[in-house]
């Protein structure tokens, strides 16, 4: 399977209620609907199987770096993290790799 | 899609070299072919797009939650994470979600 895959976890702030993650949730199954570069998404709350794992996580799948790059500065990403997820992230680490 | 994903960025100390990546990479890419329940597998060194990203990340497929735990606590995994990984890690964050 070749593409390109870019994964990010979330750590929430304290507080952070399941209502606003399942919002984040939905509000970024969205996305690929209105980003067409965006090949497949996945998006989850964290099951709770272990103390030290983060919160949420987002998996998705472009065909290359280039259309990771326009979902990562499309207008309708930067307003779903400006309204959604910067008011409640703690944390966030990401990484980006060829399949 | 229905199943469980298994997601963790990995940051490594100062000084690991590419090579070292590299052989954890390939090490992890032949745990499918030892542990069946995995069901699809993806591992990657970060392409460097953003300063802060993590270093490295692995994302992997299950039927179900069950069978994510048999990969986290087989001996393969574990003897793989003590040889290859723990040498060299300096944070990891992971989370688990269903598809």
């Amino acid at each position: 399977m070749s593409g390109f895959r870019h994964v990010v976890v979330f750590k929430w702030v304290e507080g952070t209620t399941v209502s606003q993650q399942e919002e984040v949730a939905e509000r970024l199954r969205e996305l690929p609907g209105t980003i067409p570069e965006i090949r497949a998404y996945s998006v989850g709350l964290d099951a709770g199987l272990s103390e030290d794992n983060a919160d949420f996580a987002v998996v998705a799948d472009f065909d290359g770096e280039a259309e990771f790059i326009v979902y990562r500065d499309h207008p309708a990403h930067r307003a779903l993290i400006k309204e959604y997820i910067a008011p409640i992230i703690a944390s966030r680490l990401a990484a980006q790799y060829a399949l």
